[in-house]
């Protein structure tokens, strides 16, 4: 990410560095997750369960969570009264475990996606995927324990994060990982193989496979954040205008980028017969779409009335400007 | 069930009819599981889920918690007292959440556990097994959605249910099905095929694959009951040595019942060369384990200070004197 010109819901704020940004939130997550991730679990599962989760990945949700987090705070009228440091303290620590969690949903998902009954991938970041180099049973039973551990992670004992907060972020990191969330977007992407969906049934699929996690990542940082209702809606139209483009992006990537460059497979989508946003819209199309989506989650974050979204925004733009 | 005859425990109390109990207590947790598992899920993906969960099992852990949650209750200063209606409904919510979450996690942990590159076996509970009827990568996407949807049950937005509640039974069943749980203790399993355990080494991967969920279904009932710390460690207690005893018994059926009487395949310890208290022990010693274990948990419930553990006692014995 470089610097960005100032957007109208920056305007009261200098640009922001995004790449120092970027750095400082990505290491407390590395290090939270190195930490955390295996720690008391036997030694063949710890080393899988480590393997699928440090060490790669843009940490995209992670750093949404953290970005919401911010922007909510900047918007709360506690967040510049003289409260206690420990009160603050919780709401950091709230926040970064939140970060991790989604991480860990994400990276369960990738292991149980890329085994041979899914998509059979043996590619991943650059790396063999998690069951080549630990067989599939080590992989099935690492993907099982990173979701059990993201919620492990949500409710720790002898804290300060208010149970209330622990409550609902179980909630909607539950919520945005289940049957109405990325496992039921899985399941309609499996159906859908060499089936034709009309745009309104991919855009489901997708709102469900992927969005609904990267909506919940924003939503859990606003959660921890005290945002206020209007902020946290205007919050969850940002989480789904950037969630669906990130999707219609991933599948741009998938037709024009090589394997070396994204990390992993590329064109499998087509091989496959899947529909995807390329396939049903063409590419041209496709590509002003996500600029289409790119300026809705810019707007939503204008009426958020929030004082401070560079770091959401600044996402925003890296997720449809990638190239990986 | 039958009726049994009063032990020290239940002194104060007269025999419990453990059929009735039993009967009242399944048909509210079939209820509510065949009204929430594959609810809002996509078509096929709720099929698998209920095929997985409904119309099956003996649901030991959900009446494991249904019966601490009594016990617990049966001791609680304000069991009593004219509190709210509406205070005593939320407690019964909470319990029938957590009774119906630890399903869910038992349930997922089977469809898993079924697939070919785990123990690779077609009959469970005297039907295909769910990869067998829906397939290998829907089998794997409900299993995931089963794990998560047992944290949503747990956290329900508009309830009365207090969110310290919800939190801590959320790190009570994540902690029991993760890697120092559950898929810990399956992972150990996994590493120990052909290996020469010791007792220990035997015992800490059962205490973990098969006792860390039966344990935590006891804790989960004692904590929406309010147990009193000396009748929540004394539960504790009964949990583990309840836990074990399954396990034994488990290893003991494995040999002397047939597929049928099992409704899974029996012998299958033995046929993969898996380590079990049958073959470390001798059959002989296995079973004088089993009722060893018997004696300790009713011993913990004598202790607990609560004045109706009736049920909990019967399923403790049920566990031991089961045919499958």
């Amino acid at each position: 990410m470089s610097a960005l010109p100032m957007t109208s819901s920056t305007a009261l704020n200098p640009p922001l560095d995004t790449n120092l940004w970027s750095q400082n939130h990505l290491a407390r997550v590395e290090q939270a997750l190195s930490l955390w991730v295996g720690d008391g679990a036997p030694a063949g599962l710890g080393d899988a369960m480590r393997y699928a989760v440090l060490d790669g990945g843009k940490r995209l949700r992670p750093l949404l969570v953290l970005a919401a987090y911010e922007g909510a705070r900047s918007g709360s009228s506690d967040s510049t009264a003289p409260e206690g440091g420990a009160v603050q303290a919780a709401l950091d620590e709230a926040a970064l475990r939140a970060a991790c969690a989604v991480e860990l949903i994400h990276a369960y998902s990738l292991v149980h996606d890329d085994m041979p009954c899914m998509d059979n991938d043996v590619l991943r970041r650059g790396k063999p995927t998690v069951h080549v180099q630990f067989g599939e049973a080590q992989a099935l039973l690492a993907g099982d324990a990173l979701q059990a551990f993201a919620f492990e992670l949500l409710t720790p004992d002898n804290t300060l994060i208010p149970a209330a907060t622990q409550a609902a972020l179980c909630r909607l990191l539950a919520r945005a990982a289940g049957s109405a969330g990325m496992a039921g977007g899985q399941a309609i992407d499996l159906a859908s193989v060499g089936v034709a969906l009309t745009e309104a049934q991919l855009r489901q699929m997708h709102r469900l496979k992927t969005g609904a996690l990267l909506q919940g990542s924003v939503l859990m940082g606003a959660l921890c954040g005290h945002a206020a209702p209007a902020a946290y809606q205007a919050l969850s139209d940002y989480g789904a205008a950037m969630g669906l483009a990130f999707q219609v992006v991933d599948d741009i990537l998938d037709v024009v980028a090589d394997s070396a460059t994204l990390g992993k497979t590329a064109g499998k989508d087509a091989a496959a017969d899947k529909p995807t946003y390329v396939s049903l819209l063409g590419l041209e199309r496709a590509q002003a779409y996500a600029q289409e989506l790119l300026a809705e989650a810019h707007a939503a974050l204008g009426r958020s009335g929030l004082p401070d979204t560079r770091a959401l925004a600044a996402l925003a733009d890296m997720v449809v400007r990638r190239s990986h």
